[in-house]
C-alpha cells in the first residue's frame, strides 16, 4: 500500500498533493517502472476524497510522462521521463521544492513528455502557431534593418510601457476594419495574450475571485486560474456557445468579475458564435456589469463565408477588455500581443505591467510596426487564407472520408483548431491517446481544456503546421483508430 | 475642512487611500490650484492615524505632480499634471478604480509628471541606462541581419521557456570570469531584472511573506514588495553595507524568507561592499538558511581598483539566486536579463514564467549571442569602461570642488550613481529638490529608495547619460544649492 498524506487544510488543491508525492515516490524509486497504481477507487477511499480528485491526479501524472493507462483502467509507472521541475539535489541547503509547495505553483509544471511508440514519421496535429514554412522572414529581415538604421539608439533605450506609439497608432487604424473604435490611449502592447490576460489576473486578483470560464477553454487561462486560485465557474460550449439562459442565471447567482470567451475559432473547439449570439452576451455583460474578456486571437483567420463582427465593436458601454495577438498570424517569438479596453482600465493594467516587467521589446515592436505598414501584413495574410482555406478543406474533407459518423467534430470557418469528442466513455481519454500515438498520430488531450474532470474522451487537433497530404494521412490514421474502437 | 474617510480595515495601505481620495478631489476640481491641503500634523489627529502616514501620503502627491511644497512646510495643488491611472471616465458602465482599489495595485501607478521652471537646458542625473551615444547600434544590426538569415524562421517561433540556449551556454563561459559556476540548467533568461524579481517574488509569494531588504534599496523592487503586500524587514546601509550583527539578529528574529542584496555599485547608494563582508553575509545565509538575491545588475562596470567576486562565485551551498541583466551595459529595450540558481530553484521559476508571458523574445536574445560571441561586447565593455571612468573621475572632482564639505557623497568604484544625503532636516527633500530643478537639474529623490518615510533629505544621481562637460556643470549647479542652504 501506498503512504500519502493529505492536507485538506492546505491551499493547495487535494489532487495536487496526490501528483506531487506520487511523483516523488516515483523520482525516488520507492514506485519502479511497471508498478502499478492503486485503482483511483481505493485511493480515494483510503485518503477520504473523491473518487474525481484522484482520477485527475492520475490524469495529470498520465500526461506528465510518468505512468500509462493499461486497459481495465489501471495505471502503471512507465520508463524515465523528463520533468520541468527538478526536485532538487541534496547539494542545496534550500528547500526550493519547500518554497513551491507553499507557493501558489505546485505541479504548473509538469510538462508532457511523450514518448515516441510509432515507427515512422509523426504527424503531429499539436502546435497553434504558424507554419515555419509560410513565415515571410525575408520581408521581416528589412524591416528590421530599416528601423535599426533609422531610430535604432532610441529603440534600444528602456521603451514606453504602454508599447511603441506607432504601433499602437497603427492598431487602432487596423482594428478600425473590424468595427473596433478606440483610441491610442486604449491600447497597451503586451508580450503576447499570456501576458495580457496575467495581468488581467492581477488586475481583478482578490481573495475569492469568481471568473466565468467557457467549458472547455483555453489550458494555459485555465492553469492561470489555477495558479491565482480563483474560483471557476464553468459554462459548457454547445456548437453555438454557451446556453445564454444559463449564462444570465450564473451571472446573477455567482457575480462572477468577469467572463473569458473566444467568440472566433474558439481554442479548442474551432467554433464561431453568431452575430446575434454576440449582441445578446454582450447586453447580459451590460445588465449584470459583467466584464467581458474578448480574447481575438484569431480574429484575423477568418477564411469561410461573411465575417462577423468582434463583439469589442458593439461595446458602447465600454465593459469589454479585447486581446490581440501577432502569433498567431505573424511571429509567436517576438512576443507581441495587445490589449484594447477602456483608458481607465488599460492604464491600470500599465501600472501594473510597469513594475512586473517594465516595457516590452520596443526593437520588435517598431520592426512588427514597420512590417505592417508596408504592406507586407496584408500580402502575408492573403497568402495565410489562401493556405490555410486547402488546408482546412482538406481536414473538413479527411474527416468525412475517414472519422466514423458517430463521432462530433467541429466544422470551423477559419483558424487551426478542430474538436474532436467521442460519443461515449467506453474507453478512457488517455487510453484512446496511447492508441493514436501508436498509430503515428499526436493530438491535444482535450481534458486539458476543462477545469473539471471530463469522462467522455475528446481531443483538439490543430492543422497549423501540417500541409493538406499531411492532413490527410493524419486523419486516416485517427479515423483508423476511431473505427477500431467505435466501428464505422 | 477636507473630508476624506479611512478604511482601517481595508487592506489598502492608510497611505494610499489617503493619496487617492485626496487625487480624486483634485482630479474632479473640489481641491482647486493654489488650495492648501490640511498641515499634515492637523490631517492626522482628524483621521486618527500617525503624522508619518500622512506625510508619505503628501510625499508621493507631491511626487505624482499634484501638489508643491511651500516654505513652512505646507502643501498647495499645482497646475495640472499628467496621470498614468485614469480615473475612468463616465462613459464606462464598469468601475475600473473600483477594481484598482481592491487589488493590490493602488497607488503604483503615480508617475513624476516634472514640471519645467528651468529656462534653459536641464542636466538630467537620473536615466539609469547606457548612455545613448555610446550604443553600438552598427555591430548589433550586422548581428540580427546574420541571425535572421541564418535561423530566421525557428526564431521567429515561439522559444524555450527557458530562453535560447546558446546564449544560456555563453553565461555559463561568461559568469566563470567572474569566478560564478554554473551549468546551463541553472540559468534561465528573463524580459530583464525587473521580470527576475517579480518571478521571484511569485514564487515566494505567501500570506506574511517577510522580506530582508537594504534601505535604501532599488526603488522598484519596493513597489513590487508593496504589490505582493510583503512584510519589509529594512537594513540600514552605512558605507560598508549593512550592520552584519544586526543582519544577524534580524535573521533569528524575523526570519525572513530572503535577502535583496546589490554588492556591486548599489542601487542608490554606488558603494560596493568588500571581499570580507561579503563572505560573511553569505555565511550568516546558510546559518539561517535565509536565500540570498544578489543583483549584479552593473557587475561588468568595474573600473577603479580590484574587482571583488561576486557573492555567487562562493555559494558551495546554493542558497544565492544570481541576477544578471545586459539592460545595464548594452541594451535596455531588448528586455535581456537571466536568473542564475540551483537547477531545483531555476525550474520552478520556469515553470510560473511559462503560465506568465509563456517564453521571452527569441530573436533578441539570438542577436545578443551572435554579438557576445563575435567578439563585439568585449570590445564594446571596454569602451564604456574608459568612458565611464573619466566620467566618474569627472564627477568626484566636482564633488570636492562644488559639494559642500557637510554633505555626505558616496565614491563608486564603478557603474553610475552617486548619493549624496544632507547633514540634517533642516530642509524638506521635496523643497530641495524644486530648488535643484530651479537651478536646472534633475536628481532622482532619495524617498523613493526607501520603504520607510526618511527626514533626512538625500538624492541619487546618475551619470548614465551625461559627458564630463554636463557633469560638471550640473555639479556646479548642485553645488550652487546646496550651499545656499548648508554654507560652504
Amino acid at each position: 500500500m501506498i503512504l500519502i498524506k493529505i492536507d485538506k487544510q492546505s491551499t493547495v488543491p487535494v489532487f495536487r498533493q496526490i501528483i506531487h508525492q506520487l511523483a516523488f515516490l516515483i523520482d525516488g524509486g520507492v514506485l519502479k517502472v511497471g508498478d502499478r497504481l492503486p485503482a483511483s477507487r481505493m485511493l480515494a477511499a483510503q485518503l477520504g476524497v473523491n473518487r474525481a480528485t484522484v482520477y485527475r491526479a492520475y490524469e495529470e501524472l498520465w500526461a506528465a510522462g510518468y505512468t500509462e493507462s493499461r486497459p481495465g483502467s489501471y495505471s502503471v509507472v512507465r520508463a524515465r521521463m523528463t520533468m520541468n521541475v527538478d526536485p532538487g539535489p541534496p547539494g542545496s541547503l534550500i528547500d526550493w521544492a519547500g518554497i513551491g509547495r507553499e507557493s501558489r505553483l505546485v505541479g504548473q509544471s509538469l510538462t508532457f513528455a511523450g514518448r515516441k511508440l510509432f515507427q515512422g514519421e509523426i504527424i503531429n496535429f499539436r502546435p497553434l502557431s504558424p507554419d515555419s514554412r509560410l513565415m515571410p522572414v525575408d520581408d521581416f529581415r528589412k524591416c528590421m534593418h530599416d528601423v535599426l538604421v533609422k531610430e535604432g539608439a532610441s529603440l534600444l533605450q528602456y521603451g514606453d510601457t504602454f508599447g511603441y506609439r506607432p504601433l499602437r497608432e497603427f492598431l487602432v487604424r487596423h482594428l478600425q476594419k473590424h468595427g473596433i473604435q478606440v483610441s491610442v490611449d486604449e491600447i497597451m502592447l503586451t508580450n503576447g495574450s499570456q501576458q495580457s490576460l496575467d495581468l488581467i489576473l492581477r488586475f481583478f486578483d482578490k481573495p475569492g475571485l469568481k471568473v466565468a470560464v467557457e467549458q472547455p477553454s483555453y489550458s494555459q487561462f485555465i492553469n492561470l486560474l489555477d495558479f491565482y486560485q480563483a474560483q471557476v465557474v464553468g459554462l459548457p460550449m454547445g456548437e453555438n456557445g454557451a446556453d445564454l439562459a444559463e449564462v444570465d442565471r450564473i451571472f446573477v447567482r455567482e457575480k462572477p468579475a468577469f467572463f473569458y470567451t473566444m467568440p472566433n475559432f474558439h481554442n479548442p473547439l474551432g467554433i464561431s458564435t453568431s452575430q446575434e449570439y454576440r449582441e445578446r452576451l454582450l447586453k447580459l455583460c451590460e445588465t449584470h456589469r459583467v466584464v467581458l474578456i474578448e480574447d481575438g486571437f484569431e480574429e484575423e483567420m477568418k477564411f469561410f463565408g461573411k465575417a462577423i463582427l468582434p463583439i469589442k465593436s458593439m461595446d458602447s458601454k465600454q465593459v469589454v477588455i479585447y486581446l490581440g495577438t501577432f502569433s498567431k498570424v505573424l511571429f509567436p517569438g517576438l512576443r507581441v500581443g495587445w490589449i484594447a479596453a477602456d483608458k481607465a482600465c488599460i492604464s491600470h493594467l500599465a501600472a501594473i505591467r510597469q513594475i512586473v516587467d517594465h516595457s516590452g521589446n520596443q526593437l520588435s515592436q517598431a520592426a512588427i510596426y514597420k512590417y505592417c505598414i508596408s504592406g507586407y501584413y496584408d500580402l502575408h495574410l492573403k497568402r495565410l487564407h489562401r493556405e490555410y482555406r486547402k488546408r482546412m478543406q482538406a481536414a473538413l474533407k479527411a474527416v468525412r472520408e475517414f472519422i466514423p459518423e458517430i463521432i462530433r467534430c467541429t466544422k470551423p470557418s477559419g483558424g487551426y483548431l478542430l474538436w474532436m469528442k467521442m460519443p461515449d466513455d467506453r474507453i478512457e481519454e488517455s487510453v484512446l491517446l496511447e492508441k493514436l500515438s501508436g498509430a503515428g498520430v499526436s493530438v491535444s488531450p482535450g481534458q486539458l481544456f476543462f477545469s473539471e474532470k471530463q469522462t467522455i474522451p475528446a481531443f483538439r487537433l490543430s492543422i497549423a503546421h501540417l500541409d493538406e497530404t499531411e492532413i490527410r494521412l493524419g486523419m486516416e490514421r485517427i479515423g483508423r483508430v476511431l473505427s477500431e474502437v467505435y466501428g464505422r
